[in-house]
This record gives C-alpha cells, structure tokens and sequence, in this order.
C-alpha cells in the first residue's frame, strides 16, 4: 500500500489508509491519546482511545517523543469536532520508522526564540517551521514558472563550467581553486558562456545554477554563493527587447505564483503577491535623480553619481508607488564608468537598466556588445584585456546582437515574502563567515 | 517588426517579414547570388537577381564573409524548384549585423577535419555543427521532462552549495578553495545536501546542478565537473521504490524527446530514440557475475568482485538485450565493501543499485540508512567519522526513511545520441588538462 499525503487524506473518509510524517504533538490524557502527525503538505490528529483493545497502541504512543517519524495505518474519519480539518485517523497499527531520542538544540516552531547563527548553525531543524517549508515550494514553483515562460519562447537550458581558468568580469572577489598542479577560479557569473552560446548560435539560452563572490561584506543581500537565474537571446533590437521579455517572464511567474501559493502566503508570512501591470515604468538615472531631489530631498553622494545605492533604490521604489502605483521600476541611462565593458554603448550610455522591486535591485540586464573591435576597445579602457582574451575570442568571428539579463532567486524569495535577509531564503547559506553545515 | 525563425517562415508566403541568422553559404553567380541564412531553428536561400533595380543588395552581398551575421527582410515565396525547403527569400534590405573578418580556425560543417583537442580548444565554434546545437535542446527537453515528471509527483526543486568545510563523502578527488583566511571545498555531490532536505520535512526534493570531481583519470566519461541530476525522497519502504521512480521518469523523458526530435536525431545522428518498456528487468550482481561466465565466458577480476567495471557493463547491455530484449537493466546486491556508507543495508547486502544502459552505468541510487546509530557505525566502519560528523547531526532528530539516486545528464546525452564521449556532450568540458576556453 502507498502513503496517503496529508492534504490528500479529504478524499478517502472511512477507508483503510497508510500515512506517515513527522510526530508535531503528543497529547496523551487519562482516557484518550492524541498525535499530530504532519508531513510537507499539512498537518493531521490521530486519536487512539486508551482501553483494552487498545492496549499495544498506548504503550507505543506512550514511548514516543516528538520529532520521531512514524508511518501509521487506520481509517481516516470525518469529525467536526477535531479542530484540524475537521477529520481524524483511528489507527490500527503504528510504526516509529526513526527517533528522535535528545532534546532539540533549536525550538523551531519559535524561531524568535533563538538568533540567527544559532538558527542557520541549525538549519537541518530550522528549516522545519512550517514558513520554511512553504518558502522553498514557493521559490521552486517561482523558478518553475521562470523557466515555464522561457521553454514556451523557444529557450534552450545550458549548463556552463564553474571552473574557470580566469577571473570572470573584474579579477576582484574571485575565490581560488587549487587544480591539480595548477590554479582555477570559480565563476563569479556565465555571463562569458551565455554569450558564447549566443556566438555559437544558439539564439536564446537560460541557466539557474551557483555564482560565487568572494566578497567579504556582510548584508542582508549578499552572500558568497547564491542561485543565478540567467538568460541571454540573440537578435534584439535594443535593451528594451530585453526589458519587454523580464517584465512578461516576472509577471507570468507571479500570477503562477498567487494562483497556487497566495493563501498560504497570505496565512503564514502576512503578506500577498501582487501581480504587476504590464509595461512597468521605466525612468533615466538622471530623471530619477532629479526626482528624488525635489520629492524626498535626497542628494546623491559623489561617489555615486551615474550609479544607484542601496538608499537611492528605497526612495525609488517610494517614487514608483506614487508616480505609477507599481512595485516595479526600470532605472535606465546610467554612467559607463559605473557598468561592465560588455555593455553595449550609444553616445557613452550604456544600453542597459537595473530592474527595482520593493526596495532592491533584483536584476542587471542590457544589450550587449557583439562587435569584437568595439568590445575589444571597451575592455581595454577598463584594464580587463588580459583576463577576458579567452572571451574577446568568441566574438571574432561572427555575432549576432544581442542581450541579457541576470537575477538572483534567493533575492526575489527574500523580496516575495518580505524577509529581512537572504540568509532567511537560502536552503544553506554561505557568507564569509559561514560555510556550515 | 520582429524577426521570424526560419522554422516558422512557411507561416508567411507572400508576406513581408524579417529573419535574422549566420550565413551558412554564399554563392555570387553571373546573373544571380543566392545566400543560405540559418538560424538554430533552421535554413533558408535568399535569392538576389543581379540588375540595376539590386545594385546596392548586390555589393552588399560581393562583399559579404561566411558566419557573419545579418538582418534581412522582404518576402517569403514558395518555390518548388529551390531544394531547400521548397521557399526562397526576396530581399528589400540586407544589413551586416556583426561581420566575420578572419579564416575560421575550425571547419566545424567537418569535425573529423580536426582532432578533438582542437575542437574543444575551438568549442565556441565547434558548437556551430548543426549537430551540436540540436545535441543541447534535446539535452535541455530531455532534463525539463524529467523535471516535469517530477513536479507532477510533488518534488521541490532545492539549490544546495557547492562550496562546503569537509569533503564530502570520501575524502580523496575533492578540489580545496582558498575561502577567506581558511579552506573549503568543492561539493563532490549534493548527497549530504539533499538528504539534509529529507531530515527537514522537505519530502521530496531534486537539484540540477554542477558536480565537481578531482579525479586524475582521462576517459571518455569522466569529467572533474558535470551537471548532476539528484533526486531524493522520503516514505519509502524499499529501494524498489526508488527504481520504480527511476524507470518511470526515464520512459517519460525519453517518450517526450522520441515526440519532439525522433526524426531530427535520427537525420542528423542515425540512431533513434527508443522508449523502453516498464518495468525494467532486475538482477542481483551474484546471478549477473554466473550469467556473464555461463554465456560470455566473462571471468570478474578479483579487485572488482561485489562492483561491476566497464567491461562487465558492456557484457550487462548484451545479456539485458539477449535475455529481455531491453536496453536498461538494473543491478542490484553489490558488496557493501564497494558501496557508500549511506546505503541501508540488510543482511550486511546495500538495498541499492545501478541502472546500466547501452554498456554504460548510468546511476547510482539507494534506500539510505536513516538511523543515527547504525549510520554512525557504518561511517566509522568506512574511517569517515570525522569528515562527516556535521553531516551525522542532521538524522539525530528523527529522519523518515528514505531514498533516492544521482544521473549523469551529460552521460545520459552521450548515450542518447551514441556518442563516443562526454567531451562531445558537455558544453564546455572540464578535466585534468583542459580548464579552457
């Protein structure tokens, strides 16, 4: 016989069923015994009289404690009075398939009950709340949809190394590998293999796969490794091709999103999904700085004059709530100076934009450079010749325009549930001082 | 306007459109010059009447080099007389979108004109063949459809980190990073990982991700990184549960790649993609070991007693082809001495196998052991206690019974497609002497 899972059980009233989980409660009275028996897809009492009949039963459910994992068979009852769903199991048989025997390091159920390294020192319990369960269906059915809208306009998966045999993009923050009497780095981004697919002509390709920065910051949206959702397609006319295919894959993933998942959200993070309107607003750096003068009194810092910082893509985020009553905003038109040499460039403005969401910037995108004299020149005036030569390569010999973008899935969880960090939305996260368990 | 890929082009006889591609072929005749354009979608002639109504088409195209890229409208006509699919286009402009200015270092329409080092080194270009852009969508089907078959079975997708503080599993073949002012390592699997996701409730869980192997060995199916396809899941009784899930997801995937691209592979690779049977035939290793003497007179080497090697793989496919008419066959009851600690085992036999196909062993997959104690005594039974103490926490609070398996999607595509190596299947492939391009 198979397991019933949990959320299923509704359609098997009175009929001999198998389920099994983890052990939530154990409630044993003077007359009665009650468990609640909870899996990934919800949560269900069993209820086991204390008499005669019952006898090897009790003393089963007696020596239990919570945690422990059993595998229980009976017959599933409709009952109003049961709380829970309104239904409850009377077992005939109950089997504990593991043990928990110590007392848990970490109360899971009340996560304020501990801080956060105790917490992520624990994640293996951590992640058992409830919310966390929630949060990786949630990110994975997001990705799936993501993915979803590619394969429907004709994207191919690739799979690039993360072993390289060159810093990627800048040479800084580039973790080092020891390669048998060698040395190797570890790829920062694929943006050089997304694009070398495109040189290859394979016209439009995606990957979801780790990207690693060796920088030593802590932040609430940093981390040393993290899932990179990454597309690049050829034959664009302009960035604002690129622009068009993210706000339709956001918004298609989103409306997945709030079908399936907006209720749990809504029960257990206190927050809902919103659907955006399609085009989302685009701005210029320049206007937006503009704006955020005469609204907010906000002056941008020298240092970063022709870029945007973490308090600039707040304000913003404030400025397309009122102006356009959308969570979302495109920044365009920022300084050469501030953005990579694979950028392509009209009149010194590099094609591109930052995409803002809630506060955060959640993607980099632009039209890149395929005209090898031109990059060739944009690399140089940026120092990068030596380390990007390999790449510089690719675009010898024929390469189609073309465009991509880059957006981190732990960011956009931590940004779709209203969490205060990506270490909150990371199955393991990794930061300069954390790489356990 | 947007561009039209070729393969949708028969959708628009008579109508003004724009495609956009490499030049494949050039031909400049007395009175007329006929281009061959392509996409990855397919090819198409654009046909130029020489006249002084094209004098200005006409130079373009004198001055036009092979695999330079261009963008080109005017009218799709039928034309039964032109060979390739019975169409021609008549351009009104013809505009250079990046150009091919050097000789090809690689004639990649002739693979066997150069050695395989030479093609790797040239990879960006080698991946032109027609072949080989086909090679990675069915790769990219392939993998969505075992996705797809498990997101129709409830699994979460998860991302683990590749960057870990012990090597895993063995302790040899792991590549050590330069993290900070201390060490890491790269993740050899994500087996600790994934069954960390089962000791947390998750249920079911699979990741597609990089894999990374310090082995010194050249062969045509390793790699020191490969994209591994994991899954695990918990509630199972045996690790028949994991083979049925196995043979089931396998006879999806290759049914949907059979519906999308049987007659593409079979033009362009010679081979068909066949959709095997259910269930899959099984067979403990000590009968395999009597049946490959009794009929091959195949005598196992005495280092490779209770394991299986290349030659005894190869043998395997012949017996499952003579015996059940079948490509797959699982082994199963190796020698706990040639397995894993983390394999559950009865009797002192692993409750494991391997899944062999067309002479190559494809997976790996087991019951795991999910009892601290006995898990704890067969990792010191091994000499791991140390390497994997962070990894034994995670079962000491209860852990449901489980099981799972790892797949080789590059192998996978190799066997697919009868290719002679991973080298031909991964995108950019990694070994102990190759970290470029």
């Amino acid at each position: 016989m198979n397991y019933i899972t949990i959320e299923k059980l509704n359609n098997y009233y009175n009929q001999d069923i198998e389920i099994q989980g983890f052990i939530d409660r154990i409630r044993d009275l003077q007359y009665v015994q009650f468990l609640i028996i909870k899996d990934s897809t919800g949560k269900v009492q069993i209820t086991i009289e204390k008499n005669d009949d019952n006898k090897n039963l009790n003393e089963i459910v007696s020596s239990l404690t919570p945690d422990s994992t059993l595998l229980i068979k009976g017959i599933v009852k409709e009952n109003s009075k049961v709380k829970l769903n309104g239904m409850e199991i009377i077992p005939s048989s109950i089997t504990i398939t593991s043990k928990s025997s110590e007392e848990l390091p970490l109360n899971y159920n009340n996560p304020e009950s501990a801080n956060l390294d105790t917490r992520l020192d624990y994640r293996f319990l951590d992640l058992r709340n409830e919310k966390n369960i929630l949060l990786f269906k949630v990110q994975s059915y997001f990705v799936k949809a993501m993915r979803e809208f590619l394969y429907n306009h004709d994207f191919t998966e690739i799979h690039t190394p993360k072993l390289i045999a060159a810093a990627s993009e800048s040479g800084s923050e580039v973790f080092e590998v020891k390669y048998f009497k060698d040395k190797a780095y570890l790829a920062q981004s694929p943006q050089f293999y997304k694009q070398m697919a495109i040189c290859s002509g394979f016209d439009r390709v995606f990957e979801v796969a780790p990207a690693f920065r060796a920088e030593n910051s802590n932040s609430y949206r940093h981390a040393t490794e993290f899932t990179s959702f990454d597309l690049e397609f050829a034959y664009i006319k302009s960035y604002e091709d690129v622009m068009k295919l993210e706000e339709e894959m956001i918004t298609y993933a989103l409306s997945k999103v709030k079908e399936k998942y907006n209720d749990k959200i809504k029960e257990l993070f206190n927050t809902e999904v919103v659907v955006p309107t399609l085009p989302f607003p685009r701005i210029k750096l320049n206007d937006l700085v503009k704006e955020l003068e005469t609204r907010y009194n906000y002056v941008t810092p020298k240092e970063d004059i022709g870029d945007m910082n973490n308090e600039m893509e707040k304000l913003t985020t404030k400025y397309a709530h009122e102006v356009y009553n959308h969570e979302f905003i495109f920044v365009t038109d920022y300084s050469s100076a501030k953005r990579p040499f694979y950028h392509m460039r009209k009149n010194n403005i590099p094609q591109g934009f930052d995409l803002i969401w809630r506060g955060c910037e959640i993607t980099s995108g632009s039209q890149r450079e395929h005209r090898y004299e031109v990059l060739k020149d944009q690399a140089e005036e940026k120092g990068l010749t030596n380390d990007v030569k390999f790449y510089l390569e690719f675009f010898k010999y024929g390469c189609p325009p073309h465009g991509g973008l880059a957006l981190g899935i732990d960011r956009m969880t931590m940004l779709l549930l209203n969490l205060p960090s990506v270490k909150e939305t990371m199955f393991l996260f990794r930061g300069p001082n954390r790489i356990t368990p």
